[in-house]
């Protein structure tokens, strides 16, 4: 289809079936004697809860996740199955009360150190291991496409292309209905977007955060969005033909290598499956228009 | 959810999505050069006509697929996407003469070598390479789960532990809807059933053939019947745990070896997921009960 040699980093076959354990593990080993016995915090309905649960399991840490009462049963129930014995899920009404709030007042009344899902150097960094396993695994590369929410992935990504293989272009995708990465990037001026209807449901994220926002500046070379038509196209082709479950968030990369697909062509190109999150009994509502 | 250390030979990664493709290849590559400038002919609605057609184009070898009429247009698109260009798919009505009847006269007009499904040494020999680099890349097993259809797949791998592990315990699973292969090996006389109902399409084949009950009845240890209820689940939870797409068919090994879990405890096991090719626009009828 593209002509191109492209080799995928398939992070749905990573803990939590997506790339955000790794960034929350490596936050949390490195975490002060101190802080470890105090416990951490998040807030997050989606794959970094689960990703908080299980590394704070594992590391025998104590975690409080901040989730809103309407989250799906789904994404509850998995979040709790990782959770070690002495943590817990804190559910609030978003009407009353939004999670930052709650979750600095609860962090506050117990010394806990709050783990944000992506603006946080150690979860950066943790992100960035996935490009630093691609490269270390294929070689150099000419191209890597990433996929961009809060800008974690692509920022931690970006910052190991440029150290790794200064040559490879890193190119952010995002869904054109929720594409403030990309008007931040062009304009240089932090844009934002809210509730954004994407069924890339990872990012669907506000913007680029304090320290994701100036390493995309500085390490990325191109932003481009996608149409949902194309996300679900891409999320049917890797399922029918390459036999991996990947969720919308999870196509976004393959979908900015296919919108000019011939453009690769003879090129090594590197893509970011990010995670295999999705709902199985939603799919029939996905792909109706076949 | 076993205890056991559990190696997946993932055949739905395979070229056309199954194991299929080893078979047909193997068969096509042992013909004399007269009969491949004669061309080949089989009939399958299934995995093996997408094999052939495949492995025909690649070999430059005619064939001419016999389909029925009323065949998914799913299944008949990919086997004409996989033909070369002086093959052809021949369909016909199932009511007016069976699939033998017609294969036998085209293929005796034409000169054209028949490749059956199952039922031929090259293609069991060819679908014994899966337990072949199984062996080859993790070593010993104390069990291989296979799943049963025609038995081409489980007679050729269950050759090669003999020949490579002879410790190896081997193991065929089929649908309780469609045992004829348990009732054939248990009682050492063969059986038949005809159009089973089972969700596992691959396992629909009427009994084990001239080849290969023979040699299931040497080679196979134990054989063993899964309910309609424990494919589906099975597959569910490769999807959704995995993150690998599997037909129903792919999910009858893993079924196997659940259903007595713990009795597997601190084994080696192998499974083969035999294939991926599943429609995914059915799949909300698959799940229904969610």
């Amino acid at each position: 289809m593209t002509g191109a040699e492209v080799f995928f980093k398939c992070e749905n076959f990573q803990r939590i079936g997506a790339f955000k354990f790794r960034g929350a593990y490596n936050a949390l080993s490195k975490l002060s004697d101190e802080q470890r016995s105090r416990g951490v915090l998040t807030y997050s309905s989606g794959n970094h809860a689960q990703a908080v649960a299980l590394a704070s399991s594992l590391l025998g840490i104590r975690a409080v996740i901040v989730m809103p009462s309407d989250a799906p049963r789904v994404k509850l129930s998995a979040t709790q199955g990782y959770l070690g014995e002495t943590s817990q899920v804190v559910q609030f009404d978003k009407h009353e009360i939004t999670r930052e709030e709650l979750g600095a007042k609860i962090a506050n009344e117990h010394g806990l150190t709050i783990i944000p899902p992506y603006d946080h150097p150690g979860v950066i960094a943790g992100q960035g291991t996935v490009a630093l396993e691609l490269f270390e695994e294929v070689g150099d590369l000419d191209r890597l496409y990433v996929c961009v929410g809060g800008g974690g992935l692509l920022s931690g990504c970006a910052v190991v292309a440029k150290a790794m293989c200064p040559v490879c272009r890193v190119i952010g995708v995002e869904p054109e209905l929720a594409n403030d990465a990309c008007r931040s990037f062009s304009e240089g001026l932090l844009h934002t977007v809210s509730n954004s209807a994407t069924i890339a449901d990872g990012a669907r994220t506000p913007s680029l955060g304090r320290f994701t926002f100036p390493l995309v500046m500085q390490n990325v070379d191109e932003m481009m969005d996608v149409s949902e038509s194309a996300i679900t196209d891409t999320m049917r082709l890797v399922w029918e033909r390459m036999k991996l479950v990947i969720e919308p968030t999870g196509a976004l990369a393959l979908s900015g290598l296919l919108k000019h697909a011939r453009d690769a062509e003879g090129l090594r190109v590197g893509v970011v499956i990010s995670g295999g999150n999705v709902d199985i009994a939603s799919l029939s509502s996905m792909f109706h228009g076949d």
